[in-house]
């Protein structure tokens, strides 16, 4: 199939705002007691100072970042979700330097907040004398997450050195950059992270979410839980797409799906690509517009699961842009 | 003594960047090896992921932000670094939801940088794993955090509240906004935190930085070696002000120093002043401008350790604009 651009290139350098600021949402207050004063030695040289753990601590609250274009296009607030492992970095500048899709979508002319998820980045996470999750975190190495990227096959060069295929969108000449705004992720955290991004909708209002993989998750579960405040979803890679209930009669959330090249090649990608057309079939048959999209079937060929970072991400974000224009009522309908 | 604003109020609503983006610096890369691969159950429903731990993790970089205006001042770089406990976040909006320092300085017409020290943040720090620090990090209560920040008297009101007192410029009505900033701190981390900083300066060249608390006594050791890229100095509530080392015959690096309200309450901080004087006594018998402002001897009263979140923070850094302006060289000079 032949692809044509959807939209013009972005030729804009400048960003104009009409504000910018940050806040953090959710979150609840726990005490602690019983604990013995300490002295701690800040840095060397440092006059001591005595610290009394006891006393009360705000947890599981969510940091979020947020840019008002001047002129904005009409269209409702869009919020960045990230995946696992990931902070709001994702949608900032890309590994190779160039404007991810917070830059991209305030040039297209969308209000857009980035948040970091309950436990990451700058929303902080419990540490002792908090000790109200069990688990220990974890992180992924460069080679895990390069693995599980789906990035098609590599070659060994003349040099020895391992290559992408020719087609790869990723830029991987830049892949420590990226492995750089990776950081740990609990697995059992998801009803404070749900709690989290719930607050973010209730606080912003009527929205649409952009989210990927992990974030894709909690995307539907707020979604389906507040239809009546998120007026549209982009899953890009979703690891879930549907919180596995059923829609509610009144659910009518338009859905664009995002899914990138080599699917074929990891039989989890082909599981969650078929869940998430069952869930464009069933948001359809509540009669809102849903559609999936695999790249390579519209003549984009070698994105792999970190599309909002790759070569290409100014032209997908026109595809999203043309398809929330199209099918996401404005504020002022 | 009379105290007369510096610089006209900034009326300007919106902001015109030339460029926005975020990158990493510094870090290295470990392996990790002969860990056993474990599977995932990444949320409930998914599907289980094999997670091999071997391999090479990044540590120890730096989260940067950048912020470029549309129409600069002429002026160098601003770097601000935070304090400890905090990241980034303490610049942008206030806890009251006013513009922090990160606008205000835009809109003044300086580039700015904020970063997270490493460890803080979008930084990321080494968990599970990773093995580097064998120290456990810790967070501070509200109590605590209130009782070190210097806040004068507190005075419990008809209804039992307890009050500030009348002319305190911490908005303590927001207070809770403030904490759910902090995040876990180690205090072991100094050079790696320093090497990061050293990067940062290196990769943005001829900068001035803004560092509060723990981020100033970074700040001197970094100027202090590399006073041929660092060319200003603004030192707001020092920790500690000087690396402790003498300084190199070539040192001309301009200081400003920034201590509010209620220094004498508080042993520590009557050091810290102190050693900020003698910092700046030095400085200056190298022949650079260095100069130590107590807020409440030139009519500001009630500031807190916590300025830049404060409610005549506007002003304070009218105070700082105009001293930079007046004290240290432009890139075309």
């Amino acid at each position: 199939m032949n692809h044509e651009p959807l939209v013009k290139p972005i030729t804009e350098k400048s960003i104009h705002l009409s504000d910018m600021g940050s806040f953090y949402v959710g979150g609840r207050k726990i005490k602690v007691e019983g604990q013995e004063p300490h002295e701690v030695l800040f840095s060397p040289g440092a006059t001591p100072v005595t610290i009394n753990p006891n006393g009360d601590y705000w947890v599981e609250q969510m940091y979020v970042q947020y840019f008002l274009p001047k002129s904005d296009n009409g269209g409702l607030p869009l919020l960045l979700w990230h995946g696992g492992g990931s902070t709001g970095n994702i949608w900032e500048t890309t590994p190779d330097g160039r404007d991810g899709w917070l830059n991209v979508f305030l040039k297209l002319g969308w209000p857009v907040y980035c948040s970091d998820a309950v436990e990451r980045g700058r929303s902080g996470w419990p540490c002792s004398p908090l000790d109200i999750w069990k688990e220990q975190p974890s992180r992924a190495s460069c080679q895990d997450v390069r693995d599980r990227m789906r990035a098609g096959p590599f070659t060994v060069d003349d040099d020895g050195c391992v290559q992408p295929n020719a087609d790869c969108q990723f830029p991987f000449e830049s892949f420590d950059n990226h492995m750089k705004g990776n950081v740990p992720r609990w697995i059992t955290t998801d009803e404070a992270v749900l709690a989290a991004y719930t607050a973010l909708v209730e606080r912003v209002g009527p929205c649409i979410i952009l989210a990927t993989s992990q974030g894709a998750s909690f995307a539907c579960r707020v979604a389906e839980a507040r239809s009546d405040i998120v007026r549209g979803l982009v899953l890009v890679e979703p690891a879930q797409a549907g919180s596995g209930q059923p829609l509610s009669d009144d659910f009518r959330v338009p859905m664009l799906g995002l899914f990138g090249d080599y699917i074929e090649t990891d039989p989890r990608w082909v599981l969650n690509q078929k869940n998430c057309r069952d869930y464009a079939d069933a948001i359809q048959s509540k009669g809102a517009a849903a559609e999936v999209i695999s790249l390579p079937e519209i003549g984009l060929s070698g994105n792999t699961h970190c599309m909002p970072c790759e070569r290409n991400n100014a032209e997908i974000a026109g595809i999203i842009h043309q398809w929330l224009t199209d099918n996401v009522s404005r504020p002022s309908e």
